[in-house]
């Protein structure tokens, strides 16, 4: 040994707030968790939790509290139109105990848009330049009213195309961390003839979370199992011993393909 | 008046607990929330809040606590396989403060589903029997191996097919309300042209949720108001009465289709 191990650098997590009555009601599909939660992998953010809430100032509040004070990110989708049912800024506002009033910067940039497009700036639609003081405007192309990021929450609107742009607009601002490598073993066997092998197998690397997939395709079921590790070295390694017992017990052939 | 109102009747209410890594990786897309939010619509319970988080216990220890003592049902999906990274049931029965052990009814329906299909209940698959003391099993036709319900908590698969059989399966046993009514409104111009009519509206029928949807159908931008409320004379009187000013408004033609 030559001296103290290295501490694993501290991860960058984050949390996904949807604001919205017409998911609980099922009228509305989210497509929003998926997007954010592959675009976070990418950028080696560990998504670890996510929550859904009706348009209710009280739970919107609660959540996001909740949130802002374990992860290191809040993205929340939903709620930022120019209608009543519209109380996401206001309730993050109250969450952060800041003042809430027409932003300067957001209504020159909504003027600017509506003024190309000779669409009238209503009052209905200044609505949408109410944003919390304190706060840094997230632009959108899409549709011109920003979204905002208040300390460490990011608040996007909830149609799948605006959010993706202000994601994306977002996106220079924020802690990237080591990415996570991942590989995917698939066994042409149903999960309960690896259960035993790969449980064993998971305790001897407890640093590479490994999680095991049941799949069923034309009928025959089959298992794919996940290692996901931000240390390449040490995923490689725990792949390739894995890969090695599974061709001695006969569960893959020596030529399985292994992405 | 005639006497004091009729108090409405207490709502059910319901909550989703999410329990998965590939979730929150982006790696698998959920399609359970969407299915059991539609399924608790019909049968007017109201879903109130959803969770993911990862496949930890404390994290579904502290959620399903946070959640049951809260909301009439909770519905977790996920983590009830033969492989070491499920763990929801023992997390389960640890919230509850109640013992896990092979359960011999569930013991005996997977002997009986396994033996007609030749498999081998291995001591993997026999994992999936641990039920905490105390549950009512949830039959499952799809896999074999059950889910169950705990006092009012409902533990679901997470792989979707064998969730749809759960679901139905611990659907007798769930109370039921009134269901909810709803209308839609289809509006050929965008949110901020209805914005303040629609705000005012909302003000006089308190009773009846408004919500507003904005669409882009071909490049045009539209709006659906959808109106919900378990009253239905208070539904159609809060519709009727909308109609009228949009129409007074020219916003929709007088023939409108309202669905």
């Amino acid at each position: 040994m030559t001296g103290h191990p290295t501490p694993a650098p501290a991860r960058i997590t984050a949390s996904i707030l949807v604001i919205g009555d017409e998911i609980l009601s099922g009228r509305t599909k989210d497509q929003n968790i998926g997007t954010i939660a592959d675009h976070l992998t990418e950028l080696g953010i560990d998504l670890k939790e996510v929550r859904i809430v009706p348009d209710e100032a009280a739970d919107i509040i609660a959540a996001v509290n909740a949130m802002r004070g374990r992860w290191t990110y809040v993205f929340t989708t939903g709620g930022i139109g120019p209608t009543h049912d519209d109380i996401t800024a206001d309730a993050i506002a109250k969450a952060f105990g800041v003042s809430i009033d027409i932003d300067p910067r957001a209504r020159a940039l909504m003027a600017d848009y509506y003024a190309t497009r000779k669409i009238e700036l209503t009052p209905a639609r200044l609505r949408m330049a109410r944003i919390p003081r304190g706060a840094t405007l997230v632009k959108n192309e899409v549709s011109g009213a920003p979204g905002f990021m208040l300390g460490n929450v990011i608040v996007m609107a909830g149609v799948p195309s605006i959010m993706k742009a202000m994601l994306a607009n977002a996106t220079p601002n924020l802690q990237r961390g080591a990415p996570i490598e991942s590989c995917t073993i698939e066994i042409p066997h149903p999960e309960g003839e690896i259960a035993e092998l790969f449980g064993a197998h998971a305790q001897a690397f407890p640093d590479v979370a490994m999680g095991s997939y049941p799949q069923r395709k034309d009928g025959q079921l089959s298992t794919q199992l996940v290692l996901r590790c931000a240390d390449g070295a040490r995923l490689k390694l725990a792949e390739s011993t894995l890969v090695a017992q599974l061709v001695a017990k006969g569960l893959i052939a020596p030529t399985e393909d292994v992405r």
